[in-house]
């Protein structure tokens, strides 16, 4: 039987969602709502939805399923605007937002008097450019795709939403609302907030250390990259998930004080320690992970500053798949003129190797 | 007339040093000092210097310059060595250390009884690899090179020095040895603390939340990149920079309990300047700009997962100068399949991305 599908907000998550429920269900009905005309026009153009409306009653009782992919504050208001609406027997309403128990705490208040169905949802993928223009049927492929369930989340409902959005690709995790915010404040909104703040003392500090404004280099630059994020969006995600991050901000005050002690008293060995255990911490983490593959097969090639030298070498290499590449050298003050190519085994790796080692005589690196 | 130089430390930096130095100097002879086997061996077969030991004193005596590359404890100690050791007269003494202060006083304790001149050194580059085996030519080239001159430093020193230096074509700066240490402080010591406090924290917190060590993305791991830097390095930049340190935790501290007065109060306007203002600052920031390139050029190519995709499009572009490429996608948790290609200039980004148009049926996006 057909299903009609409700994409509310036809950025680049929802029409990217749009083209990855499309993937596996061709004969499904989507139908996409967009306050701003151009990604609607675009997602009409483009076939991502097959109707759209800048009236969001207009299709809500219509649909089997309703996603909600606008900012967060948004996806609250619009969970009360649902409420009010004609809408089908147990419908099921998910959403987008990047914390959770706020909106499962407003689905659970606006929409518990009815036959419908709530699971929070955050796929965690982006992109750098936005908009309905930038959609992508693979965005989601191999990401952590997190489902919160709340009390309006019936039994068969989580199965329900998984067969929609088998076209996606994405790894499902179920993990409680709060938990998933307290996990994001650790890895995600704390640190934003680290790196925002750094940003804000060294520009205040540049005011009489103007040497400060120049001699910035790779870790610095990498360490304050999300701090030009938008603003908007990281003041909403702080406003819905205060007590986790009010938690780590403090704790991480403490793990300051201790360390200043450490540096006031001159204790190298303890210094020592807790850099020593940064390190073995962040070889553990995921992070070190490609979704799908253990571990990174890198080769790194010293290479000249000369036109179409990367073109030899991938001439080269034809043939051989390429997970990444890319140069370390920005401003030459971190990292300096080493092409970075990551494959995806070992035997593409050593195969690659042999080859710029026999046929160049660029220095070759493997870590 | 010719010069010998001394290096002392035959690693990245000073076998660096040698190949810069010979570049315009070659009629100079050039010795090295190393007391591992291994890069000592190394540098006399490729050619970097003519002699090498493993005995500090041995060119002490022939040296008209010589360059201390070692780790900060070991030139303090070196500096010592040296007071003691017969030198010529008018000999240039001068270091590479990422601290100065500490050196520079090191420096006059040691040698002012004598006609010795001491510059304090800092070259601002690195590479992902270490040794002779690493030795580059260029890698100075256009890195800022600061110059922290002392009580030992006649007038015509830092002259001398820049001359024997020319063929590095860095970015010479002479800054007080002290204010080297605080704008350091700010834009590296302390981004290292922060980054392996929240490891640290990251990796406290995941023994009772053990999805931290799973869904930490893009933004958490710039930021924590450099806390898998060598421990030992960074403990002795901390104990001889101290004050300037604990300055900007100290300081530090007090921010983050602005911010999380403010996010108690929920004082969602306050947020979104305090956000708002690190975007603004990392702007303005020199972060932004290559050495002697005003700004990017960058073109962004969303491509599929395929084999030699990149190579197609470099192939198309043959011809056009690539300053960087890489592929924004790791884990697919933050950016995800963007191929990103930066230019010298507007015309060469112009011209590509006609090309890429024309010919492919990718999707361009410019910033």
């Amino acid at each position: 039987m057909t299903k009609t599908i409700y994409i509310v907000g036809l950025g680049l998550i929802g029409s990217s969602l749009a083209l990855g429920i499309r993937r596996d269900h061709p004969e499904y009905r989507i139908v996409g709502y967009n306050r701003g005309e151009q990604s609607r026009m675009i997602a009409l153009e483009h076939g991502i939805v097959d109707e759209a409306t800048d009236n969001l009653s207009q299709f809500a009782a219509e649909a089997d399923m309703i996603f909600l992919c606008v900012p967060i504050q948004q996806t609250i208001r619009f969970l009360e605007e649902l409420s009010n609406l004609p809408l089908k027997e147990g419908v099921l309403v998910t959403d987008a937002g990047s914390t959770k128990e706020a909106i499962v705490e407003a689905a659970e208040t606006y929409l518990s008097a009815r036959n419908i169905h709530f699971i929070g949802g955050h796929p965690m993928a982006g992109s750098h450019k936005t908009g309905a223009i930038a959609a992508d049927v693979n965005l989601f492929e191999n990401a952590y795709y997190i489902l919160t369930p709340s009390r309006l989340t019936q039994a068969d409902a989580i199965p329900r939403l998984k067969e929609v959005l088998s076209g996606l690709h994405a790894r499902f995790v179920e993990i409680d609302a709060a938990e998933h915010d307290r996990v994001t404040s650790q890895i995600s909104h704390f640190p934003h907030i680290l790196a925002s703040s750094l940003m804000n003392q060294a520009g205040d500090y540049r005011k009489d250390h103007p040497f400060t404004q120049h001699f910035a280099a790779g870790g610095f630059r990498d360490m304050t990259r999300i701090a030009e994020s938008e603003p908007g969006m990281w003041t909403s995600i702080l406003m819905t998930n205060r007590a986790s991050i009010v938690e780590r901000l403090a704790e991480f005050g403490e793990r300051l004080k201790d360390i200043q002690q450490l540096i006031e008293a001159g204790d190298e060995e303890a210094i020592w320690q807790f850099f020593d255990q940064g390190r073995r911490i962040r070889k553990e983490m995921e992070i070190h992970k490609r979704a799908g593959v253990d571990s990174f097969y890198d080769l790194f090639i010293n290479i000249p500053d000369q036109e179409d030298t990367i073109l030899t070498i991938l001439e080269l290499l034809r043939g051989i798949s390429v997970v990444n590449i890319r140069i370390n050298e920005d401003n030459r003050a971190d990292i300096h003129g080493i092409l970075q190519i990551t494959f995806k085994n070992k035997e593409d790796l050593e195969r690659a190797e042999r080859i710029i080692r026999d046929q160049t005589s660029y220095q070759v690196f493997v870590d």
